[in-house]
């Protein structure tokens, strides 16, 4: 394991932050089918803004060249890879990290796995700026499973603190989820952006940052999918969407809630509906055994808040063996949460697709 | 990705509740490695009953057999089996579930997965009594580790709602982990036992489940184990941690409640201490970006609620297609999460090993 | 890479030759497959025993014990596990090997590995005697195959430099390659047994032992399996045939031969044959570019000779650090090539049945 | 496995002949060690044209320009991406193949995979230029096993039936391989080199191709790498190298000819050589049971002759489903084993220096 994901369909994610550039490898695709770019470069674009003043004033262009894997118009049956050339890079920011580390990145801990040769400017390979072949791929996955019925969405639980509504996780239409996955910053009751927005920004304003939960939902999988033990369907989402920096936790269905529960409020009663077996509620998230359902799939993924933030923080110096004071300059998302909805939505379309191939 | 896990240590799981035996095989194993019997048979102990009320009553006789891999008492550099007998079955309590599947359980997702030819006496394959293979794999891994330093130990975060302490993450002696990996109903603060354990009987007593959360953690890695992206480490103890039946959650550090945090108090200030640098707290569980820092390695696992419960339940008839009332008879754990603890150390072992031999 | 092979197939071979016991486990094998237990023991025998004078007198009694995986007679998509006791053992005969290594075997490479903790006796995990657990799990996928219209079956080209005739690689009827499946000495031309077994006879009067070359082909295939680059067939049946000790080589189609023939020869024509694309000849051996052709796949294996032999041989003691003369004793096949025969064709139905399934 | 290779160290190879770009990701090289540009120009020109009338006319820019992974002149740890542009395409050359398959080339194999979605152009992603990547990656991994000792070098041991010496597989001396791996026809005896030149023109003059074999050894590995079974180095060797077009087989040590041998005259006697464990001939190829004995790693690969050959040749229509006759246009190598020489070499060090990093 490593950046290279996957067994059937795999995805290798390449790049630095501050390197020449950028990309993806999909390997194992079906041939065939038709790709639109048009639907690719709106995620794309969701990923590298925000929107409004929360977000990073470092605007990359973003544009996706495909070298591989795709033609006229559909893919080929070979490995697709698209590459991003990396712009607009101030490295001078990053020069005092590469023996300074910043508290909450992966400076410290890349700098000892590699004996100190990693490319530190701007965290590297562990960027966040990793995240864009991500979604690239997700868009390309979403396509091609948006045909097989598979609808993804995603939208902000949480973040700094102030709440969204929760998925009705037995009813979920995809109507709703493509308009989540449309959206900038998706809500399910679209009133809690001001106060969200109004949050981060005091956090930005007070040279801080902030955390928040994603909570996303896939519908149409059919029951039956997935492998026992190591092969559930909850093994593979987690083992991809740890691959998103910032992520500490993950949880399924009723998820840390449920360890709360009596098992005759937890389990989830079998019933038929339209000839089809379902359950009346879905405190299971779609999986048991981590085999599919055929419930909505829903799980919530949580996000520390970004590390880089403008007060001064507490750091060593790994050359002179001594304590010293930091600053973080650049200009950075005060809530990582946000522009990395799209990552959580992406790779769990990549995840998704293998789940159906294997079928 | 399937009943097997792992891609240097690789760790297969066989067998089914009901069927001839169970096991385990475990390739890749460093050799010459001294493995002693007689600190296995504890653990197994530990898994097959919780002591006191609220264990089941099904009593294995859980000695496994090693069919190969140790050679004079030590590792031999070929794949360990080690096979454990079912006996103690009783078949015929399990026969109704064929079409009726328990809500809760795999019953319905196996048999849609199999189109209907999976063993489904007792849960088959996805029977909590496959976690007895692990148990074994995971002391062989443990005796490892702890000759290099690196020891593992949980304890029962909260068990029906009833809370323990949380570790103090920044400082986690061995001693402790030792303490805890010895017990059967491990706790910080032993005192919260008797609250618990009245709480869960409450919950049998009236034919009900509770659910729990299990703490654990792991001292001793050196700092830069791991690899970026899709192979972090939370990565991958997620990925062979939800083979564990009834897992729905799991968070390393702060967790879900980093969510809720600024990044002033969820980064963790760089210090050196005894001339080795640590963090002031442990926020981030011993993992920034995926990667070891030195720090104690910290996450927790949601357990839900046993699904088998006494009370009466709705659900369906695959063959005749109706409304059904289902009663599951048998003897039952009423908390999955006490016996599941040793399990998420043993997983937690083959995972650390994996990672330590990765160098 | 290890004792495990496959990727959605996965096979696991364990066990030492003079342990308590070898098998295999089994993942991914579709569910619902009966399995007929009379159909494997034939294939076991095979490999057990070449028959006449030239077999090995040990006789195991290779009665595998199927623990998991098959429930009510059909595979029920959990794994498959089967073992076998190691019985009639004499480990003393093998007790000097452990610090003087067998010429031609692996003892030597086994040590340094192990640090000289692997399990010396009779081979241990190298051991020939770990092929009983490959034809065991061939012999299942082979009748999965069989119903999807695939069939499998090998010849001896050579033994001792005594030749059979070639496959007539464009035309090779099923119903040849169930005859010679079922042999225990199969040949295109019969009459050419009596000189093979009198060459090898006449080696094993000399204290010496010989080699052969396999020949086998798997018709059925349709056109379009397999995948690019190192996904190609040949990649994968190369990499688990090898796994067959005393391989040295394998060639496709025309091989090493292909080497010396000009592009017009070697070149398939495409023809249209009721209605289906096929090819006049065979060179390319059912494969081009590593995908199926749906013409046959024909390959040789190359055996060395067996590296038991009775005549005195020059070694090492490595313990000493001296030269040493050593005489093997113990009884051993003067030709492992002929029970390699259902050896490799069963890793071939292995390897094969992961292809169809990858569809 | 698919056009990505190997478990610790990862290799992907994408693009095809007439799109945008090819390249390659090397996933898991070890961080901090030195990458000389200027080494790997020559073996890139190797493969890009054998020199004199013989090599193709098509000549391409190979300037592989590295995305990712190095940084400051040395691997970084992260995944190294380099990509190459597809210049000088004459796509039109190729319009006619898309329905009517060249023999001996992948297209029919390629349409019936992807149900006709293939990139057919120039073979697409079965096309030779694929190898080009595999050069780059094979030269960076070269380097860094030269640092740890390991040498590879191959030479020419036939072409069009024109034979070369064969190693002195038990005596091959580092210098000799430095020698063969820095020349465009290597041999051991130069000599050969015009009969073998004058046989390809021949053939060439008559419109027509021819096959070669390429012996390729590797020296400085010491005893005991590699894992049993399916894990051996053969195993592994096999599975890469079936990667390169045109490669019909693969025999290691004595290989084919091993199995006409006796036991006597093929087990080569252990001895005692300046303290250390050696053989006194080398027919095992340096590997005993997979595993390295620290004796020269010696192969040979089977090259067919190349497909495209300007002489008429009966195909089929796929669409009007008739016979037809093609004349296949553009020009081509008339032996493609000169140019694959450099490949074989390149994987060959993908390839060990996984090998030397599992340790």
């Amino acid at each position: 394991m490593s950046s290279m994901w996957g067994e059937r369909l795999r995805l290798s994610i390449f790049g630095e932050s501050h390197g020449a550039g950028i990309g993806v490898v999909l390997d194992g695709l079906p041939a065939g089918e038709p790709i639109d770019y048009d639907e690719i470069l709106p995620q794309m674009a969701r990923r590298a803004s925000s929107g409004g003043k929360i977000s990073t004033p470092r605007h990359e262009v973003d544009m996706p060249e495909v070298l591989s894997g795709i033609f006229n118009g559909r893919t080929d049956g070979s490995p697709l890879c698209a590459i991003m050339r990396n712009t607009d890079v101030r490295s001078k920011d990053y020069d005092r990290i590469r023996l300074v580390p910043r508290p909450g990145h992966a400076d410290y801990t890349a700098y000892m796995r590699t004996g100190g040769f990693n490319d530190y400017r701007g965290g590297g390979h562990f960027s966040g700026r990793l995240t864009a072949p991500m979604v690239f791929a997700g868009s390309v996955c979403r396509q091609i499973l948006s045909r097989r019925g598979v609808e993804i969405g995603a939208h902000l639980l949480s973040v700094a603190g102030v709440s969204d509504a929760s998925f009705d996780a037995a009813h979920i239409p995809p109507t709703l989820l493509l308009r989540l996955s449309s959206e900038a910053f998706p809500l399910l009751e679209p009133g809690a952006q001001a106060a969200m927005r109004q949050a981060v920004e005091k956090a930005a304003n007070e040279e801080d940052s902030v955390g928040g939960i994603v909570e996303c939902a896939a519908v149409g999988l059919s029951a039956g999918l997935g492998s026992p033990i190591f092969g559930g369907v909850e093994n593979r989402l987690a083992s991809i969407l740890f691959g998103i920096p910032a992520v500490k936790g993950i949880e399924f269905g009723a998820g840390f809630a449920a360890a709360g529960l009596r098992g005759s409020e937890n389990n989830d009663s079998f019933i038929y509906e339209s000839g089809e077996v379902k359950t009346a509620a879905n405190h299971h998230g779609g999986l048991l055994g981590g085999i599919t359902s055929s419930m909505p799939v829903v799980f919530r993924v949580a996000f520390k808040p970004t590390p880089s933030i403008r007060q001064k923080q507490q750091s060593v110096d790994l050359e002179k063996k001594s304590q010293v004071e930091l600053e973080v300059t650049g200009r950075h998302d005060p809530c990582v949460a946000i522009r990395a909805l799209p990552v959580v939505e992406a790779l769990t379309a990549v995840c998704l697709l293998d789940l159906v191939m294997e079928g």
